[in-house]
């Protein structure tokens, strides 16, 4: 536990009164008492996201009606949304679209890297699914080699041209150091496409400075941007990937001409393709907002803090993690093992305390550190420890197994 | 111009007052006064699918957040959205999703089909542009080549394994024969990606019937589903494409399962990817509900009539056109030929009719017989006749270039 913790629920309070983002719960429309650990899932809807989806439905979309492809910015979204983003990422503005989802953005550039250069694609046994699946797809359509790795191993043999790698695991929030990794990766001419998904909002992420080339990562995670929020790619403005086959009309340099050919735009909007959701992506638009003023040092601080308390009361409870422990580099989200996980989470739901589940043991607690106050982390703690104490998870209403998520 | 065409503002009225949908323009929140003569390229909000909107954002997000993947039945949907659009388009409720874009569904389709067969893939160059853009970034990636047609070209010749190719022309609204074009694709052992953009909603479609197995569509234009609605995509259960290379976990057969190897979906879920933009899913999928009750013939002899009434106008005032014309089979939409044709249809905004500029000297304008009556149709006519004969195109404020769409 890092020093200064708080042992009590009155040392979580005082941590609370001294807390830069004290303030911050206020902007969200979270409803009172609700103790939400899932914002690493689906972060809840900033009042300014709810009230951007009004405007952009009654007014723009009812009102302005095709005109607001230019009045609103419609038009220009994929590239304003995506540069408040940039800012998050340690990116510059025109380097970053907001577009389709993460499994679009992976395959666009992992093939237009492919287009540059043929070789093996790989990505870890443990990296989350879809990323893989997204692979296998890619390799069967054009024969790329998949390498498929256990954790340890080296991805950069056998002719390796793209790995595809999370920067926090979805699992445990382990950290990847980018800046390592990158340098491996150059002495082997071979390129990374980061999967941002579970650090983008919760982390200091400087992709310029650490040397990555490619990213993608989520809009409704810790960014708050509603469910399903249409993801991000970044691609740094020097590096390769020129051309990418998803080549639809909304990534060339002139949509509205109506060309025959396809030319790509100069920037990051050549990852774009077909006619953007507007009423999801001004949501985000709106919610990213929130990040205009906030040094994203701290909010990682507070992260582990509120991840570290949680996880310490727990581990001292008997629980076990697979998270890096309390005082150790971590992401925003810390999973407990427990072999009736999901039983176990369906009775901290009845309690108030929103987690998720992951098949086949883990227990995830997110600890998005712009709602959550530290008396949140210890009474979510408080209800863990009662429902492990008196078996609470065993009551029969809770293993009921009709939930897809 | 077709029988008991009206000849008079008065003859327009008398057809307004027998019009079946004469009730439905109260189900669309339109600003009174407006003649919206762009549902071809936006459909204007039904009030259904904006407090939709409210009720996802403020209730199901807001407050249920993370369990509405469960409860509000989001997971699901893509396929509950795509039954809505089956029952438009003469499929079976399973064989249709709702997922992605146009552009990205097209991608998906011809490379499942270039999967299990190699071959060339073949589009008009008068195609709408994304067709052909996806064509060439595909073509780009796979090495398959690709054919790009002239009018008139027989498609299936030289070792042409997938047609991409409209319903409706985006530009002229002539309707492709497709149980014909299906004949002639089957004496050649090639498969047709049918895009419906401009017939869904608009015209009786009827797929099954008619012999069709592979198709996509837009949600924004006569669906009403709201700016950048998500796109759908047909494939028939007995149909070939089993595997389809943007395999993310969406369409995975148990995608919670979290399973390392991608098994697809047994039925067109298969097509789908990554995550789903659910607000704007939840506008689409509340829009389709005015079709609930509607005889998509009635609704496609409307569309025509009004389509014949301004064309029989504007014909008769000088107006060229490149459409189909009265009494001759066509889409919703009619476009004249006028080359100064972006003035011109500023000119008809500033006086509260909508329509659009194609470039190089089309304007667009869309007939959608739900929200307009035939005394709309014969009042933007005669806007349209009056803004020819006075020059008011000619005025400076109309010039203006600052405009993408």
């Amino acid at each position: 536990m890092s020093e200064g913790a708080p042992t009590s629920r009155e040392d979580a309070a005082r941590l609370d009164s001294a807390d830069p983002f004290r303030g911050f719960r206020s902007q969200f429309d979270l409803a009172p008492g609700l103790i939400y650990l899932d914002g690493n899932s689906l972060g809840p809807p900033p009042k300014a996201a709810l009230a951007r989806l009004q405007q952009t439905a009654a007014q723009e979309w009812g009102r302005d009606l095709i005109r607001s492809w230019n009045s609103a910015g419609w038009f220009d979204l994929p590239k304003t949304c995506g540069a408040k983003i940039a800012r998050l990422i340690g990116a510059a503005d025109d380097d970053v679209i907001v577009a389709d989802s993460v499994s679009v953005n992976i395959f666009k550039l992992v093939s237009a890297l492919l287009m540059d250069r043929r070789g093996a694609v790989a990505v870890f046994e443990n990296e989350f699914p879809t990323d893989g699946y997204i692979l296998q797809g890619l390799s069967n359509l054009t024969g790329s080699p998949l390498h498929v790795l256990k954790a340890g191993d080296d991805p950069f043999t056998e002719n390796v041209s793209v790995l595809v790698v999370s920067a926090v695991d979805y699992k445990t929030a382990a950290i990847a150091d980018i800046a390592a990794w990158e340098k491996r990766a150059a002495l082997h001419d071979a390129s990374i496409v980061w999967d941002l998904s579970h650090a983008t909002g919760v982390l200091p992420i400087n992709l310029a400075r650490d040397g990555a080339d490619y990213a993608v990562g989520c809009g409704y995670k810790y960014l708050n941007g509603g469910p399903g929020a249409p993801a991000f790619l970044y691609v740094r403005s020097d590096a390769g990937a020129v051309r990418q086959p998803l080549s639809g009309w909304m990534g060339h340099a002139d949509p509205f001409a109506f060309g025959k050919d396809y030319e790509p735009a100069k920037d990051a909007r050549r990852f774009a393709c077909g006619t953007p959701p507007i009423l999801s992506m001004s949501a985000l638009d709106a919610a990213l907002d929130i990040f205009g003023s906030v040094d994203m040092r701290a909010v990682a601080k507070k992260a582990r803090s509120l991840g570290d308390l949680f996880l310490t009361l727990a581990l001292a409870a008997g629980f076990t993690t697979v998270s890096p422990k309390p005082g150790e580099p971590r992401g925003g989200h810390v999973s407990l093992e427990f072999n009736h996980g999901y039983e176990f989470v369906q009775a901290l739901i009845a309690r108030g305390v929103i987690g998720d589940f992951r098949a086949p043991n883990l227990m995830r607690f997110g600890f998005s550190p712009l709602f959550l106050s530290y008396t949140d982390v210890w009474d979510a703690a408080d209800a863990l420890i009662d429902i492990l104490h008196t078996e609470g998870w065993r009551a029969p209403e809770f293993s009921r197994r009709d939930k897809v998520t």
